[in-house]
């Protein structure tokens, strides 16, 4: 399983294609994952891709993947800027994160611009859409 | 369906009755919801009223909700102040929105006077207790 | 007079239809006033309708109907966000007090997210324009 | 008319004896007037003594009295916490001010803790009552 | 009444000359006025000159030039650094606005550098006494 | 049920032992449960012990236990810091509550510094491992 | 005793009179106490007047004088802003309080604004050098 | 002597029992050193109970016992918000400390949730009165 | 020389007429000197009007003209907000400076509504486009 | 010229591999562009590649580069957190820009956290170190 | 007695020696004075050479050294950043004083930037071990 | 060169003996440079002594030395405060650096008070003129 990445969406992402498209996009969350799962492919590891509105379930998920994984691929949605609880997961992880986020958040209201996540990732890729998860997959096989 | 109007409330209002009556009033969520049914029906809409602790369901029903309802009354209690996830979601509406409070949280804690939810409503209306939801039915339905 | 609703309008008001009509809508101040006075006559209640432009003036009017009014509803424009003067003027209040803003002031300028007027009122009414003030008058009126 | 000291006092200072009595006591202004008459006498001065809930009016007795007066107490109520006008009126005096308080602003809400006045003032006397302008009345008249 | 430039003053200017001459400079406002008079009849403009120390005053006077004035000059004096009221007056303007004040309010106290009225205006000038209003005068006839 | 304490663990503390453990100890959630379930025994009250991911899921067991337990202990991990549902919740109760951490949260991160709990605890301990729980039952049973 | 009031004085008042004259005066710290016995024999109380530059030594005697005492004037110096032992010994206090500046405080340093004995006392006078104690003991004597 | 704990009390705590008892209980400071002395027996250790007014006093008593004691437990009072120098002779300990306040300090003014002795406590309890101590020698001699 | 005007402006302004035509306009920096060297000599002054993208070529600048200039116009662009080196520089100036913008500052992001200029300038005028700066010119030279 | 690639890189670049290893990595700036130009090979693309430790200097490439570059990528190094200047540069540009840091500048001190650069970016890599070129690089080629 | 230059220490140096030898060094405070005497003699000057944990007692030192001292050392350890006293006591100095901390205190914790002694020394030095102390004699005694 | 001492002065220091000499001396910059070759001199050190204007320039000399020299003085002058790219600069020192200043900043203007440097100095020696340049450099050459 240490040839699997996780990528795990937080809350909205599964309305992807129909919220706020001039800033995410027209695909919807089954494209997403469609292209993370080529790209995974590509590089020769496999995909788990996840998407909850549950604070909890996403914590739920980050244990799961936390040894086991080859890395994680996190988009906390809106839990980004508020979770302690999942930031305190992340610190268990034994295996490494990166932090996507589709629209450039640093461009969007102040109270995006801080995350709890960043400071417990490897990278940050933001504002590249879902260009940005491939590339953090080539990222985490490739280094 | 587009003549239901969705009615959200957030964590702890199921204690209504018991909790703080006299910030709350003596009447329990049943009432409260007897009271939205009424006036609905003599705006003739349909009325679905949902209650949850739960930060994640009331995403999932803003989303169920958000095209096809007539409108959406929300009071999501704590979550109000620190949820950024629902107010992502609270982008994504296609329906008008009114924000409702039984209490006047501008009367209380300095916590209280923010709200992730105020910038994404049509409306406010706080302080009036369970009139309050009446008075908004009444504004989605006649404007 | 304890028959008499006293509505008492802030700075500006009296360009009402002129101004911003975006946000306030293209009804003038005698459209609003007529608007109440029918909602406050269905109601079996009186009117007093009244605007000025200077703080001392609202807080002479205030101190008017502080006891022998049924209810306040106050908008008092800008003085909303800075007036410590009228803040006090409402401390004094023996009567019921609604607080009502034409536009959803939480969704403008962050310097109208703070009202020295709100933490003295029953309730809030913000965003439902001229609607807004006649749910204040049924709520001043039938609780 | 040097021998004149002006007090002069703010909004709502005309409802004293009706309003928060527990905080400002039970005499009115009338009675507060009669105090200060008094103990200007007592100290050979005369007395103007003056209320309005209008902060223009109150920049023209300061213009009014700035030159001419033995001295000036003022309290500003609300105004003093919010007036950058009464301030700059208070900078052009040639007469000794001393600022007067009812109440111990310093017990009550934060905002009343900040002042316009103090600075230009020689002296700040707050919390005792009436008794504090009979005080101001002798600190000017005897240093 | 195109032709016309208002030129409206706030509190305490009309102590010009009297007050803080060593920043304000010892000629009165008589002697503004006739100045901004000469400057406007070079430019073949009338002018109205106006000053009050009531905040309400000023608002009435910005609503009786928001439209048929060739431009509107604006010393607010203490209310520029407190007055939502004015500011919103001042969204209302379908003329051109200049903000100008006799001293350099930046080299001043830290309360006088932010302006309620700046973002509405077209341009400022500070600092340069009454050479300020003429150099306003010229831009607002000729560009 | 009266004779019942409820331990409430919040997020994370599934992973006792594995996480971090130079700040939690080697024990996992199971020892921990069994200190306490004999800590409850040495003072002949029973236990119930509960973790979960959720926050919806303790402001469940908070109002299941609110009135009927004898009393509460509760380490609500990283909702501590951002929980406004979790404090409403906390002010319904009818029984003790002792707030517990197994670490010094004051000697982490600055935002572990402030707690949405502790206002409405009878009590906080923290910084004394599996220990502070024991305390923690101690004090609930004989004050 | 209780024909006693106390009149404490903080560190660096015993240079009365060689510290910063243009703000304290030229009198020394007997000049200061000799003028309050014959104020307080004026009124018919006796007077006790200390002085310490040991923040401890200030609250023993708060303590020692907490019941007895007719009343208590602090003037507290540099302890005023940072007390919170101070401020704790002065809850006990069964007599009125009242709080003495020599020089007006808010005409000074930021730092000097804020003050951790207002809260607690009846009232404040600063700004009136020795005066002010005479003053502050007359209205400790006949209100 | 590393059989001795050492207790350090702070200022005002010497009216334990006299000062807001609703807060702090009705026993005085020889109650909770009985208290003390009977629960270090019960774990076979002695006690040093001390209490001060003074900071300076503090810090000596923790440089007498920073290396021979048992343990300390430190309740520095209102010198608890405010003291660096004690935070700096904390920093030098060589045995345990355990902070301990009477009284829940997160439930009182925002200016006591901030401690300088926190951060470098083993652990802290606060809020379960004479109990705390007994709680805190109880973890100071086993763990 | 005491007859040159030295006009400095800082980054970015190279581009003027291409940069943000909507904010600056479209004619150039050549346009822009132009006017200014036909203001001038309009005045009987000789004009130096420069431009850098370096901070340090500035201050050199500034050095410059320091003693020998008729005055100074300074466009710092974006080092106006964050430049202190600028700041001391203009702090050695013998001559009168005025600052000038061609945007309302004022009406930007709030990083552009602080200027470590302003404080030295004698006079700001910013909003005004290139007019600004033969506003400037001619408040030099005549004052 | 459209098919070239600029990567700026700012100051104590150029110290690249010798600097801080631990978190920059042991490569050299030479071999950051050998990896860069293989990139844009890979991809068809030409790249110019600078450094520069001036503030004047990055801005005058971005200048050059505005128009006629198929993109740029810019890691401004200490600029990046403190330059206005730039920031105003780069709302000039004509042609997509990534911003790319080799560390996770989220993860090290505060003062790293806010980016003059985001908010005018396409996209934000960090943290991935030379690899976050070659992603950025990719990004800007195929989208 | 203007011959001799006072070394004044504060609270905790008196285990200089044992306290964080990694920041202080290993010697102690005999060591330092020794030091002080050596370099004093060098210099022709005698020395004073006190240490003191009670605010008071420092404040009493500097009474004694203020107007006789040839100038005056001041390492004030934790009362460097918290007391308005000390900073009121040096005030009063008619000698020259220099801030001396062994530590480089703007390397350390954020509450240890600030110093209420600062702006009124001549000079600061810190960082540089007793070598400080040896510096700050040299710098009194020869300018 | 592990003998030579770089002293590096930043922008506006230049002006020393023209600027402001009431805070930094009358003495020039090759005054200053002569008294730090002296010290040099008389330490058996040889010395480079540099001034610049541009913030580069500083940096690049910085590269230039942090291996070969002795040790580094540095005055930054403005930069201090604001420049991040010096402060990364200085974090690949691999000698002793001495921040010197010639006036106290501490006891001037807020903006001044925060240093970039200082967190990476050894030692900060300030407000004692060219002495201090002597001092650091006997700091560095014999400890």
């Amino acid at each position: 399983m240490a040839d699997t990445i996780w990528v795990i969406n937080g809350p909205n992402l599964n309305l992807l294609g129909e919220r706020e498209p001039e800033i995410y996009g027209h695909d919807g969350l089954a494209g997403l994952k469609a292209r993370c799962e080529k790209a995974a492919a590509a590089h020769g590891v496999s995909l788990r891709f996840e998407q909850s509105n549950h604070e909890g379930e996403i914590i739920d998920w980050l244990h799961a993947a936390r040894i086991s994984a080859r890395g994680i691929i996190l988009n906390a949605g809106g839990y980004t800027h508020t979770s302690v609880a999942i930031h305190d997961a992340l610190k268990t992880l034994k295996v490494p994160l990166i932090e996507v986020h589709l629209s450039n958040i640093f461009a969007r209201e102040e109270f995006r611009h801080h995350s709890y996540i960043s400071p417990l990732a490897r990278g940050v890729i933001c504002g590249l859409g879902a260009r940005g998860y491939e590339l953090a997959i080539a990222a985490l096989v490739d280094g």
